[in-house]
């Protein structure tokens, strides 16, 4: 039994207390919220709910899940010597931890939205320690949310979340501009929620490279042509144009 | 039980091949096979394949399964007063099949690879017919493939292709170029494949501008630097600029 303290009370906290409260290997002993109005969240999940860093409970792993730039700040209020001081950011170095020694990293390679419930084997988590020592202690971790984990230094897990935020914002931001597009039109954005499903499906089976259809790929003019003149909003008509020309650029260099 | 002749050996003729060969409200009658070496394909899926069009078996609909550029070309090849002349382009309009008085169109919504098993019932087929007696034969036809159906007159299914353009070819680009990235640093693209799944799946529940989470959205312009200096590649460096700023101003017009 790992005895873990989360402090934090974003996204990533909530879900790791749901996942971990549910496990015998894991006991979640507190969460430190800061926002007093964001108690409530996490009461089902631990035994203690506190907002003043300076009486942190004993335990043996400290887990920070807070933003990136209160990493290094948060991590300066757990005493030297307390226990393993980890954070779960994925753009974010090992050595924001400093000073202390014994410190690691657990980041999940997920998206979390609160109103989600996600299926949590489904994630990736990314571990790192300073110390070998200290790597069973992640295992125990990761295995008590997800089974699923992979050992990454700082520079190969900044790699992942860009690309993350590659696939991920950047796609679903083409989601937002078709949806903006087609309720100008007075049509329904949902009509492509199994074309979307299949876009993601398809990778498990083809490399992208392999998947990509279309008519910049097929050097279809007449179409591109019908798709910029459909086109009203000028922002969209920009950024259709420049994927266009990506599109084609990234075959040509093959 | 509908008669069909399909014009056409690409993916969706082989898809709709397939679909109508197996239900028995539709009797796929011919298939033209322009190219001989993909008769073989076909053979399974229909009483004759044949590749001279002056042939032209009798039927009551004959669905072009052509590239748009092919659609006015053979559809003229079809005797006038023959039938029911269907095309399956998403962004052609119904006009492109004049002289015919009877024309339709049936364009299954979907991103088509011949590799892929797909699961048709999940696809949703938009319909138009040039007049309204015809519209059951297309209605037996795409209850015959997937049971989705909707009608859409040819300028707004340019919008919905448009949109699944958008949706589909440019995420797929994102995969691509995310991959070739990971690839540079001897990393594994096949790690992000829940993430993907799951920014397809949250659109089910959340409108997508609801769903966006990142750097771009957070203004967070530290890891938006450290993302910029991680990026080898100058082609997807510029991609990565132009897409932070396109969902920063999203935003802010809201």
């Amino acid at each position: 039994m790992i005895s873990v303290v989360i402090l934090g009370s974003g996204n990533v906290a909530l879900h790791l207390a749901k996942a971990w409260q549910a496990n015998q290997r894991v006991s979640v002993e507190a969460v430190w919220v800061r926002n007093p109005h964001k108690k409530a969240d996490f009461e089902n999940y631990t035994y203690k709910v506190f907002s003043e860093l300076n009486a942190l409970p004993t335990a043996e792993v400290y887990l920070l899940a807070v933003s990136d730039c209160a990493i290094a700040e948060v991590s300066r209020q757990v005493p030297t010597g307390a226990g393993l001081v980890v954070h779960t950011s994925g753009a974010t170095d090992i050595s924001a931890l400093y000073p202390h020694m014994r410190s690691g990293v657990f980041y999940p390679l997920q998206s979390f939205s609160k109103k989600r419930v996600l299926l949590y084997s489904d994630i990736p988590v990314m571990l790192e320690t300073a110390h070998e020592r200290d790597r069973e202690k992640l295992i125990t971790l990761a295995e008590a949310f997800s089974g699923k984990y992979f050992w990454a230094n700082s520079a190969e897990r900044l790699h992942y979340h860009l690309a993350a935020t590659i696939v991920n914002n950047f796609s679903n931001h083409f989601f937002a501009l078709a949806d903006r597009h087609l309720q100008t039109q007075g049509l329904d954005f949902k009509r492509l929620t199994p074309l979307i499903a299949e876009t993601a499906r398809k990778i498990d089976f083809l490399a992208p490279k392999e998947a990509q259809t279309g008519p910049a790929i097929r050097h279809d003019q007449i179409t591109i042509d019908k798709h910029l003149q459909a086109l009203s909003d000028p922002q969209l008509r920009e950024l259709y144009r420049t994927l266009t020309d990506s599109i084609q650029r990234f075959y040509e260099e093959l």
